[in-house]
């Protein structure tokens, strides 16, 4: 297969830092579209995949599921897209397309398994896909979102991670006007929970353990800020939740939230990968009839239909844009949280 | 108020054994039916309550909320019942009626606190409830349930707990035909859990850690039987379960189950109260958008809705009918899962 020299930051090895290399991108077959990447966000995972934080990197890699870019070239039976649209591509690039979860519109859960955008194993190459750090990228159109026309398109690419992961569970346990929604944590998952629950008419609350965030959140969409340290104020809503985000990305215990959930309410974990420790107890969960669940970024449909709100709502992420060269600064200020609240790379800086 | 002398079969101690005893039963208020008892079920609640195995257990207490009896007298504003009519009582004889629960028809979450049937105060007498080990009992109309006349009325008992415990969840999971549920425990829930969800029209499978169990779980409407200690058996039905419906009532690893879970699953514990020891596992949860939940008995017209069902479907719990007086060594042999799969005590031996 003819493929095509590409600019891309990638690494090497767990402990090297990001740096310029080339990669190839295959020739567009007849469904597929080229996008070339204007705007990359930069995932917590594109972090913990270059240092190997979770295992199984296979290098070189090159991360980024968060692309805005437009369509430079379309095959022969691409109905979807034109050259010239401003098209977007998330965490997935490929799925079985006939399995039940496909059939269902959650490719995220494809029982044959999905292709991720970057440390998949590629169906087209051989090897493995690269991701958004890179001047363009080939997809079949069933897997590229169109981006409506009213955002900006730098902050328009977070929702394609933080904001699909923080919306399907919003839309899986049905929050609508009137829901009473409690976010932990104000990150890059956080905030996009807050605007997205608050978008949907719920009343946000957010927990958090130090009171300096309290002004942010309330811009952001939240109508109360709970300090999570403060037993008084977590008395003070107990039973009160029906549907907890909580983007906590570390060990934690969740028995304290579990405390504030409603009868038959849910505490939906997007952020933590681990042992629940300290144990959690089934005595509020029994009595109460409340779940502790889990979920992971949505369908493809799903991740349009969070666009296309985002639009009618004019509703982005809060981003710092950034040059290409500074993805390892970057990488450093995020582990110290040190971003409001996503950063954004602008592309265009990796031509020079 | 005047009150009526009550024969019973209660305690004064966590160590004594049960024995008659004279407690007062109040006369009938307006709304309320006076309900000689005919059969009580025996439910490990009563045995956990008298022995004060969760603490807080005051006494004398009068076990027994699996009631099923002839309605002997009613109040004048009494209207569902009348004189001669078969009532049933389960958990609860009274809720406030008018909170945000109550108005739902979620008495067991009533946010002023349900009446238990026994062990909670009592707002008539002052003291505390006394339950089904009992000549009769005096209820609010609204927490006596009509049972279907076409059931044998001692295997009917049974369902006023056992079978509302397993019966709310499968309902509030939506389950249906060609859903596939497991059931985790071959036991007095466990049993029920089998025969409702088969009911329903499910796919029934039973998780058992011994190959001695099967025979009776097909009989009971299992389809198949899956030994958890077997791990090449477990593997077999990976990502099956749209509902699991845990009844064990001790400490033990759910990690297992929740691997059986379908995308979006939720295993529902019902009879374990404690610590998830060993600790719960994100990950399979995050990555499938699994739930672990917890559920307790059911609402007043759930438990109609369930009555009905069974009359509908000849569905009654499998059971021993014992002697009041028999009650000690029923416990014993509990306590060792020794009965198939529900003792009932048959109130007449009480006038012996």
């Amino acid at each position: 297969m003819k493929t095509k020299n590409t600019k891309a930051f990638g690494t090497d090895s767990a402990t090297a830092p990001l740096k310029e290399m080339t990669i190839q991108r295959r020739e567009v077959t007849p469904t597929d579209v080229e996008i070339e990447i204007l705007y990359c966000g930069v995932c917590h995972s594109d972090l913990h995949t270059a240092r190997n934080d979770w295992g199984g990197t296979v290098y070189p890699v090159v991360p980024g599921h968060e692309i805005v870019g437009r369509i430079t070239k379309v095959g022969d039976k691409v109905t979807k897209l034109k050259v010239g649209d401003i098209g977007a591509v998330g965490c997935l690039v490929d799925s079985c397309g006939h399995c039940e979860s496909c059939e269902h519109d959650l490719e995220q859960f494809c029982l044959n398994g999905y292709t991720g955008t970057y440390g998949s194993p590629d169906k087209h190459l051989g090897g493995y896909t690269h991701g958004g750090y890179s001047e363009r990228i080939i997809v079949d159109e069933r897997f590229v979102l169109k981006v409506p026309s009213n955002l900006d398109l730098a902050a328009v690419a977070p929702l394609l991670c933080a904001g699909i992961t923080t919306w399907s569970p919003l839309r899986h346990w049905n929050v609508t006007k009137g829901s009473k929604v409690a976010v932990v944590g104000l990150g890059g998952l956080g905030h996009m929970a807050i605007k997205l629950a608050n978008g949907l008419g719920a009343e946000v609350t957010l927990f958090s353990r130090t009171p300096n965030k309290k002004e942010d959140a309330i811009k952001l969409g939240a109508s109360h800020v709970v300090i999570s340290t403060d037993e008084e104020q977590m008395k003070s809503v107990k039973g009160k939740f029906d549907l907890i985000i909580d983007t906590v990305p570390y060990v934690h215990d969740v028995n304290p939230y579990v405390a504030t959930l409603n009868y038959s309410g849910t505490l939906v974990l997007v952020g933590y990968l681990g042992d629940l420790d300290p144990m959690l107890n089934t005595v509020p969960m029994i009595m109460g009839r409340k779940s502790v669940a889990g979920s992971v970024i949505g369908g493809i449909a799903e991740t349009q239909e969070l666009l296309d709100f985002c639009g009618k709502h004019n509703i982005v992420s809060d981003i710092e844009i950034i040059n290409m060269q500074d993805i390892n600064t970057a990488y450093e200020r995020m582990l110290k949280s040190d971003v409001k609240y996503r950063f954004v790379i602008d592309m265009a800086s990796l031509k020079n």
